[in-house]
């Protein structure tokens, strides 16, 4: 696939940074070669707050949007779904919005790609139906039991692929799944490449995954 | 250490994303249950731009700060310093700024953190003059030309410290030395338990580092 694919990130009130940075990351470094085009899409431009409602007190950061979800780009391939502790909120505005977002954009897309309990979302959003899938492993069941009774959540993974759905478990698993696209899109030589350049040691194993007896889901 | 820390984050144009969000969500993480306080200085507070001029067409992020380099909170603890392409403009006001900045307030610092070519911004800044310390490895000979030459720059090392100076190799590496500095703060427990939180398999030795062979260094 050699053509500019455009990335829509989606982001949400109490997002975890290091969803958003490390697969992002990934495709800024990615970008210096092989041209992207990146919107970020939130139900408002003001600035997004990883801050949870959930932990007041602590410390956050900010970072801006360039769509709302109701008047995004109209050539979103690749969504990009981060979790964090915002998504608890399911009955909130910002969650409300992004799940319907998720699910009116999915059919246009040529991949999704979630993060941690990003999936979750994904979930809600009716798009794992009869999917295998997996999410972050600490908050694995919570997000089994928000509306992903029609999905099959995979415990022992890294990441699952099935079909253009890629959901990845907590967290910093957010810099493999991304890596693994990179290589499934772009080639193996650029992955392994964006990897040496931030100087990161790859799972290359979708089920090299130590944290699910961590968390005692094995 | 039990008080609380107040963390302060530099930022310029062209910072790498994960060199400020690797660390930064760590601490985001540990917040939740060791109460930190966070500034996030710049030379503007104007949105800072992960786009460095040397690739304009990469995609980008920006992210917002909360004081000035010339109106600084009093009690900075620790300040963290990414590196990025931006690093690069040695003579633009935003990295003359940034170098006179930290040569500032580094002697009223309890722990200077680098990632990446942000060793070589406290290098110019002059406060590794006689210190051990690392940086990005693709970058390696070029960050020992800018203005180094008084300190040891370790090849081969994901991490080093010296002193209160603690200075990492490239991007992903942020990570590490973060959890090797709460280790070092807050006990080995803690960092466990926000690298367990996180799902990322730490470096815990400061001299495994392959990325040294991988950019013939050795």
């Amino acid at each position: 696939m050699a053509e500019p694919l455009h990335i829509g990130l989606l982001l949400f009130p109490g997002f975890q940074a290091l969803d958003v940075f490390g697969p992002i990351d990934c495709l800024n470094v990615l970008s210096r070669t092989h041209p992207l085009t990146l919107s970020i899409l939130s139900h408002t431009l003001d600035p997004i707050s990883t801050k949870s409602p959930l932990h007041p007190t602590s410390i956050s950061q900010t970072i801006n949007p360039t769509h709302t979800f109701s008047s995004p780009p109209p050539d979103i391939d690749v969504l990009l779904i981060p979790g964090g502790l915002g998504t608890r909120l399911l009955d909130s505005d910002p969650i409300t919005a992004s799940i319907a977002f998720i699910r009116e954009i999915y059919p246009a897309l040529r991949y999704l790609i979630t993060v941690c309990t990003g999936s979750g979302l994904a979930a809600r959003a009716g798009v794992l139906d009869g999917r295998r899938a997996t999410t972050n492993k600490r908050a694995f069941r919570d997000v089994a039991a928000w509306g992903g009774e029609r999905v099959e959540w995979v415990a022992k993974a890294r990441w699952v692929i099935d079909g253009n759905v890629w959901t990845s478990s907590g967290v910093s698993a957010g810099i493999d799944v991304t890596l693994a696209w990179i290589a499934h899109v772009y080639g193996e030589e650029v992955a392994q490449g964006v990897a040496d350049g931030i100087e990161y040691r790859r799972v290359k194993d979708a089920g090299d995954d130590p944290f699910a007896e961590v968390y005692g889901l094995e």
